[in-house]
């Protein structure tokens, strides 16, 4: 009995002295470590999980949050424009959703404050999943396993858009890819990065990427005006914050894109021009930072950058729950609106 | 020693004894339980998985396997009419994968004679995923992840479309849903079905649907014509297994399809023209058994159809392979082709 008590007290020291290590030896970077998904309400998740795979938010039946935000792909859907109800060429280049709780706000233009507020947004955009919050709250309503599942969360019989905006957002908050090698390093793996992809991180940082790329998310966190040396040439209509502010100044300010798991979320930028990592690296050392890398320094900032890539969210496929006989079926070849 | 020897006698007398005892509890009954996916090849499973929710593998890169046979809503898509590329209208109505393994062959007028056939056939066709054999392999091709996985599976850098169909059709054999309710009752457990169960069971082999509907996959395993006492009305065009064989006869005969899960693989006939499985009940005993189920015997047999709900495959959502900076961006939206 004295020896196990010794041996728990040597287990408690240690872990104690191993914790501490851990939180001294995080490197003192304009990046830090993406933190794993703190779950406070587990039922909530499950459910804004199902909803986020559930392609009855869309008027065609065939459309789900996941369609875009594909969590088999970096939680985007690696096309310039996304593929809306009738094939609708998306407005703009589908963010991933990885880490998106991180954002300071959400969409390119920033026009959601927040994931909740976001995740009401493509459902009822015509050009996207195009149904009505009525109409999605009126089909959950007559599912009976929603219907259920929705009451062990929420306690009532009413499904609310709120509610399922909440639980999208809840679920969303999960998708944080962490442990990537660059954490590993900033935590004090000295081996988690070779020497290109400590060049490539110098560089980033000296260049003055970083100013804009930073914090935990390695963007996410500001605004800025893409094309600041010079203007960006695309044929792409977006003008980005200002159409949120109504002011010239916002004109072409768009939001910082995360850098985590950029490796997974080509092509890049809002207009989705930029078709690989290389591509991008140029155009951003020209337009932002008036600086042309050489071939071998922009090999080694993106050897860098795809240092960034996280764990990613792993979680059995859900099974959503089957239509009742008074769930409207879809026709997504219907005549008309 | 000699009293754990005896343990273990004692706990083999009891396995065997039960061993036994199940085998010997199977009923007797034109239905069989579905057995659980026997895996030889673990890794070309991996890899077909990750395959069957590759969007790469369309035209679009917004199609994979998963998005007419959705493994979220029992392997089917839910519509009456799938969407292909660029909006398409889907020619037929997409049938559940789950249990295709035992299908006596795959589509519904059985051209293709296994599931690594039917693989190559929506990728190639113009109207689903509208690709070619030739552009989905030499996409592969320049996927590094891919190429590693295929080396490691079939021992070479040269992907086919070969392997490709039958990495597909491989996983796709472990897409069986075993333990049933109605597998749990016919495995001897009195306690499984409820006594309308029991009747809809009853009434579904006296009134001759059984005729058609039997075996494991309670169905899948003939061909047979649709509208056999009474023509069934439809505008749809299918001509059914004539298109196959030539053979006047074979007009309007089609696969049988199964049962299993069925109240998920709604809505029903090749034209999806039953929204629910009562009037899929009704239709059936008019047009095949010319026979009126009254309303108790209608409700009786949808009870018992929803017994053949099986346990769902369950599986961690893959993540798939990024692309390289050679391969090819699709663009959903592109003019002609």
């Amino acid at each position: 009995m004295q020896k196990r008590t010794r041996l728990s007290l040597l287990a408690l020291s240690v872990a104690v002295v191993a914790g501490c290590a851990t939180v001294a030896a995080v490197r003192d970077e304009p990046i830090q470590p993406i933190q794993p998904a703190k779950v406070n309400n587990p039922a909530m998740v499950e459910l804004g999980k199902k909803l986020f795979f559930d392609p009855r938010l869309s008027r065609s039946g065939g459309i789900s949050c996941n369609s875009c935000h594909n969590l088999s792909t970096g939680g985007a859907d690696n096309l310039a424009a996304s593929i809306g109800d009738r094939w609708q060429k998306g407005g703009i280049n589908s963010p991933t959703v990885l880490n998106s709780s991180l954002n300071i706000a959400q969409f390119w233009d920033g026009r959601a404050k927040d994931l909740k507020e976001q995740a009401g947004g493509p459902i009822a955009n015509p050009a996207e999943m195009a149904s009505t919050h009525t109409v999605a709250v009126s089909t959950l309503q007559t599912i009976p396993g929603y219907v259920r599942e929705f009451k062990s969360v929420y306690g009532t019989d009413q499904i609310s858009i709120d509610q399922v905006t909440q639980a999208l957002a809840v679920f969303e908050e999960t998708l944080v890819t962490p442990n990537a090698r660059f954490d590993q390093w900033l935590k004090g793996d000295n081996q988690a990065l070779n020497m290109q992809e400590l060049r490539g991180y110098e560089l980033f940082k000296s260049s003055g990427c970083v100013a804009c790329h930073n914090g935990a998310a390695v963007g996410g966190n500001s605004f800025q005006k893409m094309g600041l040396i010079q203007p960006y040439k695309t044929a792409h209509t977006a003008q980005g914050r200002v159409d949120v502010t109504k002011l010239d100044q916002d004109r072409f300010m768009f939001k910082v894109p995360t850098l985590r798991n950029v490796e997974l979320t080509y092509p890049y930028f809002h207009d989705g021009a930029a078709d690989t990592l290389t591509v991008a690296v140029d155009t951003m050392g020209k337009l932002q930072l008036g600086k042309s890398f050489t071939t071998q320094e922009n090999a080694d900032v993106v050897a860098f950058l795809k240092t960034l890539t996280g764990q990613q969210p792993s979680f059995a496929l859900p099974h959503l729950p089957p239509s009742g006989d008074r769930t409207p079926r879809p026709d997504p070849f219907a005549k008309g609106g």
